[in-house]
């Protein structure tokens, strides 16, 4: 079965690098979907937006945390979107950030990648618990059927994220400790094109260290959050590319799924707007 | 109403430092709970392990990792855990690790401190994403009522936490530049005994680092996992608390929760005498 990182490649020379986010933020739905429970409407909405952006792109990746906002409901709607999501063919990133030691990592695995859990064919982690917090993720993404991957933490897109981020280690700033240590735990798992199953999350609102990592991690795959909403735009995004046009994945969440006020009759033409608008800008800044 | 460090220091008072993880595990329950549905089987299986341990702690702390594992029926068992221990008196601390940007922070806070979703008195929290990841967990957890508290992790228990953790930054270990963070976290949530609500997860496997963080944060509360199955000891604990043994809530999980094997019929009173010694030995390490 095809290696995580191939089927990934796959999914952006044939679709592009847009990646569409998913976080249903009950608020902002169209006005008739807020007429049902919580759940029922961001199950409704999402599976709506799989639909519309299909043609547009081939990753998304759903925001576990507003999805938890609405409990054991909003799971079973986020279990129905993963579901769902993958058997449209698209390839998904489940947005966790879970991070835990190594009998609780194997659980929190587990759930990410199980068949009859979430099913997701990557998961985001975060780094701070060190070397033994990682391995049981490593080791689950690669005894899966298919093989799945990860996106670990490494340079994060908030205002705030430099706090530790970039404080100083040996001269280097922290993050780059970090790629290193993602570029060591890919070792034995490259696919076929040269990429490894465990990518880096680093945020489109820092250009300059985007293509510095680039630079540093050519086997990487990147997951880059920060554009549209957040500020990014596609030129500070063309550095994270390789120039075959490979190696990342764009995210775009509010600006894609919420170009739309509630009570507009046209939401999904907006939708589907803002999705071509969003793959035709970031098939050039690859390119792919 | 009481400020999260006030309610906690009453429950260490009143019931000693004993925080009971629940992290149920499957292949580990009584034989008569594995005849149910793994939801239903881990729900009962926790619920009755509160009753059984109510005398003899006052704070739980179910691990998130356990219940997703299955799925949404998996978290409608948490929220039922939560819920009744809340019920029972207990202090509750969600150990979920959670962290992320701004408003996905505020999803999750919504999640943790929300009356109808888990309602738990306090949240673990991972702090690499920095200063804008941690503040709306904060302004969450002091708007709710009554207020609620965190605890960031900053040296944790598992033995390759050190590779970032242990990282030199300025001639001192990163971890102690988080502890300063957290230190600064606690400006304006200080409770009427000088505790704050951002607490710090030290782990009981470091007991030379524990003791120095107690004295650099006299004001900060301590969680301490990773006495009794991963290792450390009571007396590896004795540092982490303040001359009038308050300032740790130490965790046990496995060790308390799973003294017995599957098919023993006498599985509830291993429970009861396992969290019967832990509570005498914190007790007397705690000297309170």
């Amino acid at each position: 079965m095809s290696a995580f990182a191939d089927r990934l490649a796959e999914a952006v020379r044939r679709d592009g690098p847009l990646c569409v986010g998913l976080d249903p933020r009950f608020e902002m739905l169209p006005a008739y979907c807020r007429k049902f429970p919580p759940g029922v409407a961001i199950e409704m909405f999402c599976l709506k937006v799989l639909e519309l952006v299909r043609p547009f792109c081939g990753v998304v990746k759903p925001q576990a945390a507003f999805f938890e906002l609405f409990g054991p409901e909003g799971f079973s709607a986020m279990q129905s979107v993963l579901w769902r999501a993958r058997e449209l063919g698209f390839v998904t990133i489940l947005d966790a950030k879970r991070g835990d030691i190594a009998s609780t990592a194997t659980a929190y695995a587990g759930a990410a990648f199980g068949e009859d859990v979430w099913n997701a064919d990557a998961l985001t982690v975060n780094p701070y618990l060190g070397q033994d917090a990682i391995e049981p993720f490593i080791r689950a993404a690669r005894e899966a059927a298919p093989p799945r991957g990860l996106f670990v933490l490494v340079r994060t897109s908030n205002p705030g994220g430099g706090l530790f981020q970039n404080a100083l280690s040996d001269g280097v700033p922290f993050f780059r400790r970090v790629a290193e240590a993602v570029v060591d735990w890919n070792d034995g798992g490259t696919g076929e094109r040269g990429f490894g199953d465990v990518g880096a999350v680093v945020g489109a609102t820092h250009p300059k260290e985007l293509g510095e990592l680039r630079a540093a991690m050519p086997g990487v795959w990147f997951l880059v959050p920060g554009y549209g909403a957040q500020g990014g735009t596609a030129e500070d995004v063309r550095t994270a590319f390789r120039p075959d046009g490979l190696g990342a994945v764009v995210s775009s969440s509010r600006g894609v799924v919420f170009p739309f006020r509630p009570d507009d009759a046209d939401w999904e033409a907006q939708i589907v707007e803002a999705a071509r608008k969003a793959r035709a800008e970031l098939r050039s800044a690859s390119g792919g």
